[in-house]
C-alpha cells in the first residue's frame, strides 16, 4: 500500500491521482469479462449453487431497491395496487392459453412432490403469473362496476434458462407484474402505452439509460399477448438489452379462464386484459450502460450514497481534519444529500479512492490539511474523473449541482453512444456489413441497432438472425409513417420500419 | 337501501347511527368463521386455487407493506442490509445439520424437473434460507475484519401444511429471515436478543399487539438452533400465536457448512449464527386482536386511510357539501393525516359508514348541511363507535388526538384481555380445569395463558399437549428468578415458569 503522507503530496502534483493502480484496459478482455468482474469485485451479486440463479448482495439490492421504489411510486401514482398470489401454478392453467403454454413449457421448473407425497397434479413454479391471476379475477368480475382493475405484484418468478448471466438473464429474477382488466379494448391499449411509456421515462431519466420505445414483431412477443410493446437499450458492447415490456392481451386469457362482465349496456362480453414487467435485469442494464474500467459508475439517484467524504491526515492532524470532515458530512446530510463518510484507519486514502470508483459513488470529496487550512474542499467526479476545488461553505450546494450535473451527463453519453452505433441500413449487404461477417459476428467492434426496411415477413427475421444472430427488437413508435421502399431482407414492398441487434 | 334524507334524521336522532344493519352476532358463530368472514369481507385475502395457498388481495397487502416498512426502518437503523438468495435449494445442503433436516423434510415442496428435464439432484422450495445462505457466507467470511455480517432477506417462503387458515397458517407466506454470522458466542447472544426486542417493540407499539417475550422449550424450539426466542401473543379466542422468532444458532450451521474464521488472535474459529424472523402471519394477528363483530379494526399505524370523510347531502346541497368535505380533506392530509373523502353517489352514508367499519377505518368523520351551518363536523371512533362533535377549524388536531388515543387504547384493550385470560396454574387439576375438559378443549370460553411452574422435561410437555391440546408458549424472560416449588404436571421440582396455552 502506498504511505499516506507521500501519497498526500503526490496527488497534489498530478491530476490523476485517485488512479496509482494500473488502468485497466478494456480491450484486454472481453465486455463479458470485464462486465462481470464489474458486478463481482462491485458486491453486487454472486454465482449460486443453485444452477442458473445469483445472490443479490446488499450493494446490488440497495440499488434494485431504489429503482423498485421508484417504479412502486409511479404505479401507485397511476392508481394501481400492489397484491400477492402464489408462486405455484397448477399446470392445467397453464395449458388454457395455447400461445401461452407453448412459450413458457420449455423453461418450467415442476414441483411433483409436497410433503413427503407425489402430487396428484404437478405444480410449476411460475414463470409470470396471468394465469394464476386469470384464475381469480374470474371470481372478482362481474360487472363493469369493478373494472378497471388495476393490480401490479412484486415477486420472484422462475424461468429454466440455459446460458445465464448476473443479471441480464438468470433463472430465478425478481420483478413486478402488472395485471389490468378493462371494459373496452380502447382502455386497455391505453393502459399498455401507459405503462410503457412510464418504463420508458423512468428508466431514461431514473436510470439514465435510454430506450427506443416500440412494438414487437409477432415473432418476438409475448406468449399470448396480441400486441407487445418493449423498451429497448443499447449496452456497451452494443448488444440490445429488451429492458421492459407492456402487453396487450386483448380478451385472450379472459377467454381462457372464461372472465366475463355485465357491461353497462347489461350485455356479456368477455373482459380486456394487460400485463407489463420490469426486472432486476434492470441493474445488469444500469452496469452495462454507464461503467467504466475503473468499475461501477451510478447515476446519483441510484447511489447508496451519493458522495464519499475521504479524509487525508497524519497523526499531528488526524483530530482537525476529521473534525472538518464530519462538519462537511453534517452539512451534506442537512442538505438531503446521502453521504458517507470514510473514516476507516486501516486503508490509505488511495486505496479507497480506488475503492469507492470501483463501487460507483458519484462524487468523491477529498478533505486534507491544506484544504482545511483554506477553507476549501476538493470534489470529484466519478463518471468524468473532473476535479474541482470548492469553498467549504458551499459544499452542499456544489454537491447538489454536480450531482444533478452527473445525472444529465450520464444519460446524454449513453445517447450519444447510441446513436453512434445505430445505422440506417438499406440492404443486405449493409445489414451484413455492420453486424459483421459470420462467425465475427460477436466481436465488439461490429454491430449496434441497424434500423431497415422490413416486409413484415417472419421468414426475413429468421434468415437475418440464422446469419448474423441479430434480431428484431421493434418497429420504434412515431417511426411508422410513410414507410414507402423495399425490404431490406428480401426487397419486397416494405411494410414498417424495423431496429435489428443482437440481444441479451 | 335507505333513503338518504330519512336517514338522516333518524341518525341524528339515534346516538347508534352508522349501525342500521342488524349487528352480526358473535356468539352465533365461532371465532373461526368471524375471523375469515372479516377477512373476506374487507378483501384482506382470498382462497386460491393452489393447496394451501392464498391470494393477498390489495388491502391485506397494504397493511402488510405498511408492517413490513417499519420493520425494514429497524432493520436498517440497527445495521441491517437487505439482500437476496436463489428460491431453490439443493437437496443435500438441507441434509448437512442433522436437526434442521428432521424439522423441515416434512414439509419440503420439492423441484424434480427443470427445463424439460429429469433434475440429477432435486431442488427443495427454500422453507427457511440458513443452508443455501451459509453455503454462501463460506465464501464470504474468510476474517473477524468480515464479521459482523448482518444480512436480512424479505421472501416468500413454503411449508406445505395440512390445516391452513388465512394469514395464520398458509404454505407458502411472505416473511422477512434475518442471518447474521459474528465472531464470539457473546455477540451472537446479543444479537438475537436485540432482534427479539426489536420484534416486541414494533408489535406492539406498531400493531398494538402485546406480547409475551420468552425463551422456546427444546421441544418447540426452531430444528437447528441452540435457543429459540419468541414473542406469543393472545387471540381473541385466547390461543396463543406466536408472532416472531429469534435464534441463537451457536455454530451449528457454521460447523454444517465448514465456515470458519481467522480470530483478532490468528487462530481459526467457527463462526457464530443467529436467524430471526416475522411473516405475514401478523396480518392475522392484528386481524384476530383488535376486529369486532362489525369487521376489522385497525390501528391508525397500520390503516391504508387513517381518516374516511363521508358527506351526507340532497340534491339541493350536494356541492355546498362536497365543497366543504373537500376543504376538510385538504386540511386533514396537509397535516400529513391520511384521509379519503367517499364521495361516491352510487351508496348511501349509511351503508358506507357499516363498509368503512367493516374496512377497519380508525376514524370516520360525517359531514352534512346541519354541520356545515354550525362549521362543525361529527368524528367517530371505529373502535369504541364514540361520537364527537368538533369545530371544523379544529379537524386536523382533533383527528390526530383522536388515532394517537386509539392507538393507545387498542393495546390497553387487548393487555387487560389477556391479563383477564391469564392464570398462575398450581396443580394439575387446576390446568384442566383451565383448559376444559377433555373434548371439549376447543370451546373460546376456555383456555387463555396458564402460567405454571414446570420440572423443565419434555415428557410433561407432551401429556399436557395430549390430554388438552396445550402447549408450552416459552419461558416468559424476566420470571425465571426464584423459581421455588414443584412442576404443576409432574410434582417434580420444578425449573422454570412456563406459558402453556392452546395455539396456532
Amino acid at each position: 500500500m502506498i504511505e499516506t503522507g507521500l501519497f498526500y503530496i503526490i496527488s497534489y502534483l498530478f491530476p490523476s491521482r485517485g488512479e496509482p493502480w494500473p488502468k485497466k484496459s478494456r480491450p484486454a478482455k472481453s465486455t463479458t469479462q470485464w462486465y462481470i468482474d464489474i458486478v463481482l469485485n462491485a458486491k453486487l451479486a454472486d454465482y449460486s449453487p443453485v444452477k442458473g440463479c445469483m445472490v443479490i448482495r446488499p450493494r446490488g439490492y440497495a440499488i434494485w431497491e431504489r429503482i423498485r421504489d421508484e417504479f412502486d411510486r409511479r404505479f401507485k401514482e397511476t392508481g394501481h395496487q400492489n397484491a400477492y398470489f402464489p408462486l405455484l401454478i397448477p399446470m392445467s392453467f397453464l395449458q388454457k392459453e395455447a400461445e401461452h403454454v407453448k412459450g413458457f413449457a420449455p423453461e418450467l421448473a415442476v414441483v411433483t412432490h409436497g410433503g413427503g407425497e407425489e402430487l396428484e397434479e404437478p405444480y410449476c413454479i411460475r414463470p409470470t403469473s396471468e394465469t394464476i391471476i386469470w384464475a381469480k379475477y374470474k371470481d372478482w368480475i362481474q360487472s363493469w362496476r369493478d373494472l378497471p382493475l388495476l393490480i401490479n405484484q412484486w415477486s420472484n418468478v422462475l424461468r429454466w434458462e440455459k446460458r445465464t448471466r448476473l443479471f441480464l438473464r438468470t433463472s430465478e429474477f425478481l420483478w413486478q407484474e402488472g395485471h389490468t382488466a378493462h371494459e373496452t379494448e380502447k382502455e386497455a391499449v391505453e393502459e399498455t402505452l401507459r405503462m410503457i411509456e412510464v418504463y420508458r421515462d423512468v428508466v431514461e431519466r431514473y436510470l439514465c439509460v435510454p430506450v427506443v420505445v416500440g412494438v414487437k414483431s409477432d415473432t418476438e412477443k409475448f406468449a399470448g399477448a396480441v400486441n407487445t410493446y418493449t423498451i429497448e437499450a443499447m449496452m456497451q458492447d452494443k448488444k440490445a438489452l429488451q429492458a421492459g415490456t407492456s402487453h396487450f392481451l386483448g380478451q385472450n386469457f379472459a377467454k381462457a379462464f372464461d372472465v366475463k362482465f355485465q357491461t353497462r349496456e347489461g350485455s356479456l362480453d368477455y373482459v380486456w386484459a394487460t400485463s407489463w414487467g420490469v426486472s432486476t435485469r434492470l441493474v445488469g442494464a444500469v452496469i452495462m450502460t454507464h461503467s467504466d474500467d475503473k468499475g461501477l459508475v451510478l447515476p446519483p439517484t441510484l447511489a447508496p450514497e451519493e458522495v464519499v467524504i475521504v479524509p487525508i491526515y497524519k497523526n499531528d492532524n488526524k483530530v482537525a481534519v476529521l473534525a472538518y470532515a464530519e462538519k462537511t458530512l453534517a452539512a451534506l446530510k442537512a442538505a438531503g444529500i446521502r453521504a458517507l463518510l470514510d473514516a476507516d484507519d486501516s486503508s490509505s486514502p488511495g486505496w479507497k479512492f480506488a475503492e469507492w470508483e470501483m463501487r460507483g459513488t458519484p462524487v468523491r470529496i477529498e478533505i486534507g490539511p491544506r484544504d482545511m487550512a483554506s477553507e476549501k474542499l476538493v470534489m470529484v467526479r466519478r463518471d468524468t474523473g473532473e476535479k474541482s476545488f470548492v469553498a467549504a461553505a458551499d459544499a452542499a450546494s456544489a454537491a447538489r449541482k454536480l450531482l444533478d450535473g452527473i445525472q444529465t451527463s450520464l444519460y446524454e453519453r449513453a445517447v450519444a453512444f447510441r446513436d453512434a452505433n445505430t445505422v440506417k441500413a438499406g440492404s443486405n449487404k449493409e445489414l451484413m456489413d455492420f453486424f459483421g461477417a459470420e462467425g465475427k459476428g460477436t466481436a465488439d467492434a461490429h454491430g449496434g441497432f441497424a434500423e431497415a426496411l422490413w416486409c413484415g415477413s417472419a421468414e426475413c427475421e429468421a434468415g437475418l438472425k440464422a446469419k448474423v444472430k441479430a434480431t428484431l427488437r421493434c418497429l420504434p413508435l412515431g417511426h411508422q409513417e410513410g414507410v414507402d421502399g423495399s425490404c431490406a431482407l428480401c426487397g419486397a414492398p416494405a411494410k414498417h420500419r424495423a431496429i435489428f441487434a443482437r440481444n441479451y
